[in-house]
């Protein structure tokens, strides 16, 4: 059983806008941030919303929780949330092998910001590098959704 | 229309006892604390779930939005909180008038401290005050729950 890993790469370039679905607008905003835990509250294409606690930080006992909640609310509580709610749209490009690139096309404050991710089955499983593909920012705190938030 | 007022005192003796309901057993902790935001996950007679956010602190725009959750992910929840679980059983005893003491009775590192709370229609209203009625604690941080969950 493979040990699931997620690189993170910043996006030079418009190359992979060819191949991408629409997107899904998000936004989101964290009502705790800390090392330990982070709720999340995020609304799909305006209609859709979460609260999702993530539990553990980098620990083994990481957990993730996921709950639908109402867009009213999910709305009320981005108001009261930590710093500013991130603004951006999720694109899905195909990345070959079976594997999927989510790619985060940040507005607002970060306009311009395009962050590419990948799960993979270990920290050493292979896959192809498009040329879009532009320098790795794995495990960077100052890319994290949270940091963004907070910024 | 009248502003809710809550007041809380604490109990001296067991004179309310002979009136108490059964109580239910409250477990809950919380995963953040903050003037502007509380999250809290409250497990009930060990079945029922909830997870519940607190906006706004003191201000006017105060909001309040629970939800239900497994219980299963409550316990996991809790074991990832700040600071310490909260158990406290709770039990209503008739104030007159139609209104409800509501009687925290904590367990655990607070064992023999007793909370009674009124929910009045103003700061202003009339209540009959019991003999077991202590000092009132009304506003006082060092009483919240979320204080004696971080201690």
């Amino acid at each position: 059983m493979g040990t699931e890993t997620e690189r993170k790469f910043r996006v030079t370039g418009d190359g992979w806008r060819a191949h991408a679905d629409k997107g899904r607008h998000i936004r989101q905003a964290y009502l705790a941030i800390d090392d330990e835990r982070q709720v999340r509250v995020r609304i799909v294409d305006g209609a859709s919303a979460t609260l999702t606690i993530k539990t553990g930080g980098a620990a083994l006992s990481r957990g993730e929780f996921e709950y639908d909640i109402p867009a009213g609310d999910a709305e009320a509580l981005i108001a009261c949330c930590i710093g500013q709610p991130i603004e951006k749209t999720r694109y899905r490009v195909p990345a070959g092998g079976g594997l999927t690139w989510e790619i985060d096309r940040f507005e607002d404050r970060r306009d311009g910001l395009v962050i590419a991710e990948i799960e993979l089955d270990g920290e050493t499983a292979d896959f192809d590098r498009p040329d879009w593909l532009g320098e790795e920012i794995t495990g960077d705190p100052a890319f994290y959704n949270a940091s963004l938030a907070r910024g």
